[in-house]
């Protein structure tokens, strides 16, 4: 009998054309966990998920599901699938959870994107940051994320998928900071509904150069207000950004520990 | 006229058959370095360092010297070799320093190995962090890494250079904990004069197994006063490893800097 199991995938969205399926030769992080579960049980798997993330784009907490038939308990499936993914992608957490869709369930996402304020390149985390060589004004840009909190058309940040408009809700939109070893890190935290597509790319372009004082704020403002993608900066570097977590209403234990950790997590490392 | 400059390196190993120059087609970082210096100078440059890294092995603070004549200032020196090289080796600082050597003038050597424990693998950080599913004793591992501070023959962890003798001075042997998203990460911070081939992963791969309960502490120190290599365990990876700092007693300034950074990271990120 099929059972519909509920697993959250963590990647390093490095050498992926973004999580969606495409054409037969391009890499994918879908297709790939896919090919995966195909190989285990010997039939097409379909995988369904919270949300598409951009080519380079990380996750540590994307949210999936896929029905099938599985007799040993979910530990030795958990172990299965991950021995069978490559080593860019790997379950963090599965279990069985009839009906669950983790798409239409999802109450909020939550990104993050990771700004290092460093002098000269840093490669050991090349890949995991947007290195910026200057300060930014952090009080600016904190001033500005904040204008987004709450329910707003962001049509300025994105189009809207086919047949739906740009209205959605953000629930925190802020900046952390933290001293590390080359310099400085800069975490930008953006919880919301559901997001546009590059929607927080170009919220991070656009407050980063507030930060940077080539746009004020009152010019942030205006576009912003404006809802006009014309209006819109430059997109943040994918390699910056990561879909840390989905929170789900049914849900007061998995996901929630994330978005926890998510909280209290100012003064420990994750990179 | 030529001047020496001393820099300090950082580097991703993982792509990297080590620091040291091999043969044509075998790519190491000194080879990188060297070409880059090559291109920019127009001649060939031999470039010395504080200390070899094995394949995999990163670096956050090599120390390098080299002879060049340039007509403009350092940190334009700093951004065309940086500009020529890599994106995974880039020079963190240069300045000029008659006279000095690297290795020779080097009082100690300062190395981190990163192990994380999670019960599943880590993506994204599966080439920064040596993974362990279980749990460590942590006390034992600590009075087993405080064993190893001061004066000893270290002839179980490494073969010494032609010549040489094993007999090696450490002044710090000590693990740090800290939480993270994934689970908790220990990292062991060791600095001494110089080190045997080896020496750092073989110690961390025994330290491991007194932590995971495979060899007792007294088994530990037994091994150890014997100073006899057979009676070593395994070779820790070496994509947990960095080469942290190398410490000059000429310079109060520029890698002590690194090593305060270092006594005061413990709550500060830095993969």
């Amino acid at each position: 009998m099929m059972t519909r199991y509920r697993a959250r995938l963590a990647y390093d969205g490095t050498a992926y054309s973004g999580y969606q399926r495409q054409a037969a030769g391009i890499r994918t992080v879908q297709g790939e966990v896919e090919a995966t579960l195909a190989r285990l049980f010997k039939q097409p798997v379909t995988v369904l998920a919270a949300g598409r993330t951009d080519a380079g784009v990380h996750a540590r907490g994307q949210v999936i599901a896929f029905d099938a038939t599985w007799r040993q308990d979910d530990d030795q499936l958990l172990r299965a699938i991950n021995a069978g993914l490559p080593d860019d992608i790997a379950l963090q957490a599965i279990r069985q959870q009839p009906g669950f869709h983790p798409r239409f369930d999802a109450r909020s996402r939550t990104y993050r994107y990771e700004v290092l304020i460093a002098a000269v390149r840093q490669p050991l985390v090349r890949r995991r940051a947007w290195r910026k060589h200057q300060a930014l004004d952090l009080i600016a840009m904190q001033t500005a994320a904040a204008l987004l909190i709450g329910k707003h058309d962001f049509a300025t940040f994105g189009k809207p998928p086919e047949g739906t408009n740009t209205v959605r809700e953000l629930f925190r939109s802020i900046w952390q900071q933290e001293a590390v070893e080359a310099g400085q890190r800069l975490t930008y935290i953006i919880e919301g509904t559901a997001f546009l597509q590059h929607m927080v790319r170009r919220i991070v372009g656009m407050l980063v150069e507030v930060g940077s004082g080539r746009r004020s704020l009152q010019a942030f403002e205006d576009a912003f207000r404006a809802a006009d993608l014309s209006q819109a900066g430059h997109l943040a570097p994918p390699h910056g950004l990561y879909l840390q977590s989905v929170q789900y209403a049914d849900d007061p234990t998995d996901d929630a520990n994330w978005q926890q950790t998510d909280e209290t997590r100012r003064a420990t490392p994750h990179l």
